[in-house]
């Protein structure tokens, strides 16, 4: 069944209508072909909303709320993943991938090694493009919420941020295994991930000092883009969610 | 340190002497501009060679062997992977990075839903491809041995080559955790992965005769591409290598 996600103002009657307008609406109306009877469904923050299209025009669609219930797909640990900006298309990649498998939040940051320094200009749509990304990812894969990908900041910022349960920072040169870790039975996690060339000593020893563990990915060298995905598979795995 | 993986040929005085000729020696001498008393790594089967060069010309590089030692970066499981062909350039990322976390060989298969059915030819041309990523991706990652992409082959037969200690097929529909699949002390295991839309009914049937157990891999629909990553990098945390 055809599943959108939708914003707050979209439901009304405390909930009981759903009314979309806009690109979706097209989408449900030209693209679906959809005709009042057929079911929807919607989801919006980790609810979802069976539902039955009552009246549709060429820009809104109406629908009667059948029922609604928590979204099954969501995992039981919020994973935010802390990304350092790696080079060309790699960003989106891991934005598509740990969306699929499950990531709460997506923090892009700067780290000394890294080499693409976007403006502010380039930065803005960057942040434009990794949202979507994420909400194309989140409806394809089934997820109950769109991960949010926060504005790129720098590695200050980011360590300032955290506020999980467990925070952990891959570090090729030292650390434990991510089983090790003890996050079978954790709320959150917050993991930080280098781009190519990894972090700095300086960088790793500042993580520390803000409670992150430096962990071990294994005796080769993974590729930046492969090392989030990894992290975000055993974690899911490690708290039951894969 | 530069590392070059090197063909039996290439060993000589019972593995005192290494000659390095072709594209590999010209690497050497042109790209790198290495000279005489430099050193290298050279690797073969699982087997480091360190060695230092003693003679160099516009075609052949000759070393001497200091020390020979078992490669360590080589994960204590074999993995298969034994993955359907998906559509695009999917298969060549597939490779890429399973190579890098560590699977051992990798079996490209025919199924029931695989969009791309390549002639006689192109199926050469994609296996010398498929070849040539492995070899780069074990460079790039430090592995001891280039994991064999084997030629493209039927489900059944793909089926027929299995001889691994545990036997795994991603399936959506139902299944086991990965987690008890009983990873943890086992020296060989396969998985198979399907396409894009997975596998027919009667096909997981046919793995279920063959001695395959059903792996579920979590309550997100995960596109054909993250499957294989994602189940590697479990297998390889739950076997101790990540």
């Amino acid at each position: 069944m055809p599943r959108f996600f939708i914003e707050q103002k979209s439901l009304r009657g405390h909930g009981s209508i759903i009314v979309i307008e806009g690109a979706d609406a097209r989408h449900i109306g030209y693209s679906l072909r959809m005709k009042p009877g057929d079911k929807l469904i919607f989801c919006r923050d980790g609810t979802e909303y069976d539902s039955t299209i009552t009246k549709i025009s060429e820009t809104m669609v109406v629908c009667d709320v059948n029922k609604s219930y928590p979204t099954e797909s969501e995992p039981s640990i919020k994973l935010t993943l802390c990304q350092a900006l790696p080079k060309s298309d790699k960003m989106e990649q891991i934005i598509q991938k740990s969306t699929e498998l499950g990531a709460y939040r997506i923090v892009p940051f700067m780290s000394e090694r890294c080499v693409i320094r976007p403006n502010r200009q380039g930065a803005e749509r960057k942040l434009e493009r990794y949202n979507r990304i994420a909400e194309e990812a989140a409806k394809q894969s089934g997820r109950g919420i769109i991960p949010e990908v926060a504005p790129i900041m720098s590695f200050e910022d980011m360590l300032a941020g955290i506020s999980s349960d467990i925070r952990l920072i891959c570090y090729e040169n030292s650390g434990i295994s991510i089983s090790e870790a003890g996050i079978d039975d954790k709320k959150s996690v917050t993991v930080i991930v280098g781009a190519e060339g990894g972090f700095e000593q300086r960088e790793v020893d500042k993580a520390k000092d803000a409670g992150c563990v430096p962990i071990w990915l294994g005796k080769r060298i993974l590729r930046c883009e492969t090392c989030p995905v990894a992290v975000t598979a055993v974690i899911m795995n490690l708290s039951g969610n894969l």
